[in-house]
């Protein structure tokens, strides 16, 4: 069912298998971290369906952004916040880059700050990719490694971000627009008069573009970036990810951290 | 002008001796740092007088909350932002402590993230106290170190901040409530029910209150706090100040960073 006839899955097939294992994880009684984005859609989807159709009940659901809100509730699944729930059981979203060390690139689609809180959170956290997120280090794909701002002064945190990686070759540094947000792509300046584009927490988004991803030690980068006054929180989400199932258009493969720590 | 007949000056007074002891640094043309606070507003007023008097020109000051830009508005002095004065020539600002090694803490106000930034960015960030400011050690005064946290799953946020210092012997912590603003001390729970306070950036705050003063390398310990997801800044203000004017009752004393690396 999950593959087309004829040159096997799409990318958002994909999505969806890898979407569909993970779901397999949540038992009645869970609270979930419900993820953002166009892989977790299929979590947010299926497991809507179980509850319908009585194969999980009881289960709460703590969104990732706003728009994750709105799909669960549409797909039936009853919400919840961390306040309420501070332990989260098992979260379930995508991711824009996969290292080898299971460490993350997250928030193209403006969510990380949420999805970073919920998913540290979490006892359990299952990232599902299809197999065009794998990099060999973090950032390498060219494509955006956000950090969320305060709006105060922005446009001083954006210069001391770049001050921090000036000596890198390659690297490019931009204010998400509402306009770019879809793309992030690190040469279109076409759009760069538009409007800051907002976070769900009224926060702007600086993205980084590094020609040959992030060199180095990745914990002293992440606190680097910290240190930045007006610097909320970064994509890169290292350590969290407790396993990784990657749908390649050959079969799902599933790496955890234990396995990773155990000689892969 | 400045000591009342008998006893010595008040509080106040010794807080204004301070502030424009501070303003004799303010030059015509320059950017200037406006602080917040009972003690910096005395600096505000100050310069006021100066560019009416035409002692002073061209100044421009960059506040540091949105009360700092109430007050100077009414003082009379022209103002601009960081976004468009990127680099900022003086700052002039009071604070709630004063270590020996010209650390600070600020923010009981509530200004902590844009005071950070505006004099963060300064060439010349000049502290004016009086002399019930200084402290042995950081948090020594047990009143409250502040943390600027989102919003978003604050009660996490502060679990983890507990976590953080829960071997520290009488440690404290709470949300800032409207009603507490003003005291922040630690064991008013009266008014826990009421609202929490929102920062000019819509953010909470969370005050950690230290029996003892924080122990330990202030460094390393700026950086666990940064490290939790939902923290935007702590009031902690390490190796920024680079001069402290303190008024005493028996005249007032210049400490700056030059003389303290040379041997002070």
């Amino acid at each position: 069912m999950l593959t087309p006839q004829g040159g096997g899955p799409s990318q958002d097939g994909l999505k969806r298998v890898a979407a569909h294992r993970a779901v397999e994880l949540v038992r009645s009684g869970m609270v979930l971290g419900l993820g953002t984005g166009s892989t977790a859609v299929h979590a947010l989807d299926r497991i809507g369906a179980l509850l319908r159709t009585g194969h999980l009940r009881d289960v709460v659901g703590i969104p990732t952004s706003e728009w994750a809100a709105a799909c669960a509730a549409a797909a039936g699944i009853p919400l919840t916040d961390l306040n309420a729930h501070p332990v989260v059981d098992l979260s379930i979203d995508g991711a824009d880059e996969v290292d080898p060390a299971l460490n993350l690139v997250k928030g193209r689609g403006g969510s990380l700050l949420r999805e970073k809180m919920v998913e540290g959170a979490s006892r359990r956290f299952v990232v599902i990719v299809d197999e065009s997120k794998l990099v060999p280090r973090l950032g390498a794909s060219g494509l955006a490694v956000p950090v969320e701002v305060i709006p105060f002064g922005w446009a001083l945190t954006l210069r001391r971000l770049r001050t921090l990686f000036d000596r890198v070759p390659g690297f490019n540094i931009k204010l998400r627009t509402a306009a770019t947000n879809a793309k992030a792509s690190a040469f279109d300046e076409s759009e760069s008069k538009s409007e800051p584009f907002v976070t769900d927490n009224k926060n702007y988004i600086v993205d980084l573009f590094f020609e040959d991803g992030i060199h180095g030690d990745l914990n002293l980068i992440s606190d680097e970036i910290l240190r930045i006054t007006g610097v909320i929180e970064h994509g890169m989400f290292l350590g969290l990810a407790s396993s990784v199932i990657i749908a390649r258009k050959d079969g799902v493969v599933v790496v955890d951290k234990a396995a990773k720590v155990n000689g892969m």
